[in-house]
């Protein structure tokens, strides 16, 4: 644990959060800077960094938390859709380096997230991609 | 199964796709409208709408899926960072109501995502936004 990780201090209660929820495993608490109303972190209680990191283990597990959180938050109308991220690397615009899957509460019109597509590859670039990523598996 | 789902004509083989991945249980293929260069949607062959729809036996083996993929993305150039993205219901920007999980390969600028974060809510609105969490798991 790097001893400058602001999660695992809030994991040893050495910095406050606002939580919602913590198992042996996993704990849940707002997201401080928030995309919307009722944003949720959910994070390993052990520090992982990122996706590359977590063993497959802990990683299937704390989808049940997610889909707990998820399904608790529907019941509190701070959304009507949800988008659940996680961010790998800082160009992946991931901030704090130990893994955390947002879990964000949506309202039309929001814009609190927004996606730009690039120029449709053709079907011979597509292709390719698609055999070079199943090369690398 | 709904006869005009896209993503369960695509398992049928009715649909093409540019595979990457497949097994028993889940389906790995490029996003034909990428956001980046070497966008893979992971999906589950059989039909569940969204997150709250999926079995957590689902939900829990998918993320193998996932992270091995986002392994072997990670070894082809296509991304420096990662983005894991799910969406759920039209208002969480689900356009296929088919559950997927999309793997976003990021470089640096590429402005494929945008965050708008709300201001920051005061520190007993959050609190009382963390209650009613609590108390809806």
């Amino acid at each position: 644990m790097p001893s400058d990780c602001v999660f695992c201090k809030i994991v040893e209660g050495k910095l406050p959060c606002y939580k919602i929820y913590e198992n042996k495993n996993f704990l849940a608490f707002l997201d401080v800077n928030p995309l919307h109303i009722g944003h949720v972190l959910v994070i390993t209680k052990k520090h992982f960094k990122d996706m590359f990191d977590i063993p497959k283990k802990q990683l299937s597990k704390i989808m049940s938390v997610i889909k707990k959180i998820m399904v608790g938050l529907d019941k509190t109308g701070f959304g009507e859709g949800y988008t659940l991220l996680q961010s790998n690397r800082h160009t992946g615009n991931q901030d704090i380096f130990h893994i955390h899957f947002h879990i964000i509460p949506r309202k039309k019109g929001d814009h609190c997230i927004s996606f730009k597509k690039i120029e449709k590859p053709s079907e011979q670039q597509m292709q390719e991609i698609a055999n070079k990523i199943k090369n690398s598996l």
